[in-house]
């Protein structure tokens, strides 16, 4: 039986983090669960940074970007007898379960510290960049989309009024998730994914051939490609660097950067991670262990977090 | 096989209609089809009040709120002959398909004209109030939502600020999904819809009770409640003014109103009306016939037109 | 000298009372000045509800909207006594001055403290209304405009596409500044403020004309009126009923309301809320007592608090 | 007296160029002067691409980013005779007047065709880096300073959630109002203009020490540097790069870029817009000729168009 969790928040930020923790207090709450939250990820389990968390502290912050209990990779982990320290730290504190919202890197932390740990662990899929097997959509992805789109709909304005290209650089670590939902949403021209070709400055015709067929159709006109990061060697400088030379029109890097992870979260993404972060609760008052409460076809559901691994 | 197609957008209007409207027109411009858009929705039939859709008419409309058709809804087509008259003039435009973009109501009319048309019929669902069988979500209803939850995070800020009870309406015809959505992913204290209750003036119990535990447990503090709009005999103003007789403090209602139908669409109602637009044209092409293009879980799918009469 | 000063927000909240907070906060710490800040406006100094503010207290909610101090209205000092117990409560706490952030009424209340006080007495102009003498803007206009604005250009998406004469009533109390504001910057077709003219069911041909002239001229179209609240006896709603009897076209009202008090405030208002903030404490500690700090022609100045009132 | 006016969008676009394109053809409507808009800035007059504006064509176009007219620097001007040709094309639509909306390098512009053209020629001061003598904002100025607002509060968010230091480089040529104003409003802890200091790798003291102090007193905590372009060699990234090598501590540019040049226009900015728009066509009426409209101490006022040059 379940009296008191622990929770954190690991890896990069992601709006709904906050109504993910809210969810998982109330929910204890209701359980009569007693919940400590651990400060800057996983370090906070080394450092003894932590929190008793009361429903009246998570009041009103479903609708705040970031996370109060602030997130971090942790090097700590990684060493050494790191996890079996993090463990420790798990029963000094009588800890019985563990949720650990973030992505599948802080899973893999999670799933190390199991080895050592006697309670019970679950995950909850927070990252904008919506690389996580066993789940829809993660927390923090709708929200970065619709940033996303803000930012292109103002470069629309400006490219619609001063003709150039722009090349807007989007989030997404090795996934072009952010990239292809964002270019589609936005209307761009183009949109560059690492799934769908792997460029060089060698190999450029495929990105090339568009843009010259466009401005043969429609003459002087604003032209927005959408590019996931890590697409191209040098970066997206660098590829708006080759197009500009090979093109003779000035091409524009835009690289939106870390915008991207904070903002209120849209109602999707508060939406998905009350619903997960209650469930996750419930989940670990009925039993699981090692699992991830992911949304699938609406439905809340457990997946393995030992298979929560890069979507490939 | 199609050779010319109609749209049109019928009954309240929803954002991400315009991006429905430039799928329609682009995918079909790849299949080699002509595009009429009528205007004003079905009166456009009767005045003959229509225009070329080609595709640069449809560039850079995607992120704009409303439709540039104009959408509305027509007495003409009530009127004892009304569908048949409706039918000639998609005959004398030589049209072999139509498509329409609304909520159910615009589909029955719909489907009295279908008595008299030769040509195919579909439908694609747009409405704020996701009030359509055979889809998860209609076009809209997503950035009602948000639209709402800016509105409600903004009284939050002002209620904390100054304690007050605020009851916010928001849309929904006769269904409570805005409210239910947009009530979670507020944080609201309370939510109330036609589904749950039918509240009167002499069963208040049920919503001061939770007001009234509220109060004891925290004192002063912010209570936000969302309700749907056709919740209580003489609207939300007469519920406010009941409850702050009742409580003895003062209760205020905020009507959205139409500001939920306007403003740019956000990325899940773009992603969808471009996937559901071009869906439609695609099964026009290989026949679909008196069927609505819905989403079921992420797949389109079609679902017949005459079962999309509003959920119960 | 100046040891300690109170601080509080008075009246209806506005956008940038967070930022005026933090900027006595900081130049008061400047200064070596310890801050008191009082809870619920002058309920505060009543109830003895009150915590000391340091630097680390306002840190980063300059950006958000709302009063960490809370506002109210305050009926205690209404009292026979009331303002006598005030300044008792300010004696007790050893504050050589108080700092009031809010409108002209709540600097009425103040000056009746003044009387029983031996402190210096400062007020900032805090209110979405602008209807404060001795300053070009209050802080929260700026915000309240933008706030009606993103209100009024969705319903202009919605007006366009479903043709409709709306009518947005913005706040303002018995001032149009809102509304005049907003109005232009809407492009609205019409602007009613009750500084222009007395409306009455009786004379609404002033406002008729141009409604029937815009139609004739340009047919089908949508028409936007801004009204400010207290402009028609009933209300908006009355009005908007009045001028579909009238006009034989459907008016519809929408109340934006308390919306408008929240919100992150706009860079304008949390640079005037700054800078004001600031020169209120550098005045008291130059000796300024009985005065509001407000901004003319982009400079801060001192204005006689017993001035402030209502701009006629 | 004036019959027929040009006007066109000069330089980088800036948010409320369309509001001011709309005054224009209003109050130019409202003297009974046509209207000619001429594209892509001065490229228009060599390209004779430009089409009659009436109102119609400006309607519900004042909450648009970006300019209907689109603009552009243009090399023809600069070439010898490119001045004369320009007044050539002025003479040849038989225009009395010419409307100029952009900053001191597109007046200069002016000022050259002025030499060769017979008509009458105003500016109105329209980009974003308020870098124009004359007026006290130009119009897109308060526009940029909420789009910075917006995406450093996001910063922010994920700043306090994962403790970085960031440095956002801002837009402004060689003047730092916009980051100023932004870095201000943030309540950024740091901010770069190239007015305050010339910095260079080897004068980062002043840079360091206060990050320093900083971290001595806060400890683990965000810190925003809000940085103007061109405030270092080898720009934005290459300050974060040298930062990170001085305090062991990972800093990470965010170049915000053309976001900031588009979006729609704040309502200080549609107002300023309208209130110049307007101006200009009345005191070209009056008579004005190399003449910019300008807003000082909140009054309308007109300043010699040779004298707008860059802010020194």
């Amino acid at each position: 039986m379940i009296k008191r969790l622990g929770v954190l928040t690991s890896g990069g930020d992601a709006p709904g983090m906050n109504a993910a923790i809210r969810a998982v207090v109330l929910m204890a709450n209701a359980h009569n669960i007693d919940v400590v939250g651990f400060r800057h990820g996983f370090n906070g389990l080394f450092e003894d940074d932590c929190q008793t968390l009361l429903p009246q502290h998570v009041q009103h912050i479903i609708q705040h970007g970031g996370t109060l209990l602030k997130s971090a990779r942790c090097k700590a982990l990684q060493l050494p007898g790191g996890p079996a320290q993090a463990a420790d730290a798990l029963h000094r504190h009588q800890l019985d379960a563990l949720v650990i919202i973030g992505g599948d890197g802080s899973f893999r932390g999670a799933l190390a510290i199991a080895e050592h740990y006697r309670g019970q662990i679950i995950g909850v899929p927070g990252t904008i960049d919506n690389d996580v097997d066993g789940t829809d959509y993660t927390i923090g992805f709708a929200t970065a989309i619709d940033t996303a789109l803000d930012a292109i709909d103002k470069i629309r304005d400006t490219a619609d009024a001063f003709e150039r290209i722009f090349l807007v650089e989007l989030m997404g670590r090795h996934s072009g998730y952010i990239a292809l939902s964002a270019g589609i949403a936005a209307g761009a021209e183009q949109i560059i994914c690492p799934e769908f070709v792997q460029l060089t400055a060698d190999n450029l015709k495929t990105v090339l051939s568009p843009i010259r067929h466009a401005q043969l159709l429609r003459g002087k006109s604003s032209y927005i490609m959408v590019v996931a990061e890590n697409s191209y060697p040098g970066g997206t400088t660098a590829l708006a660097q080759a197009l500009s030379d090979e093109l003779g029109v000035e091409c524009r890097a835009c690289i939106l950067g870390h915008i991207q992870r904070g903002g209120s979260p849209v109602g999707a993404d508060r939406i998905l991670a009350t619903k997960l972060g209650a469930f996750a609760v419930e989940q670990l008052v009925a039993g699981a262990h090692l699992m991830m409460a992911g949304e699938l076809n609406q439905q809340a559901v457990l997946y393995p977090l030992d298979k929560t691994g890069d979507r490939a």
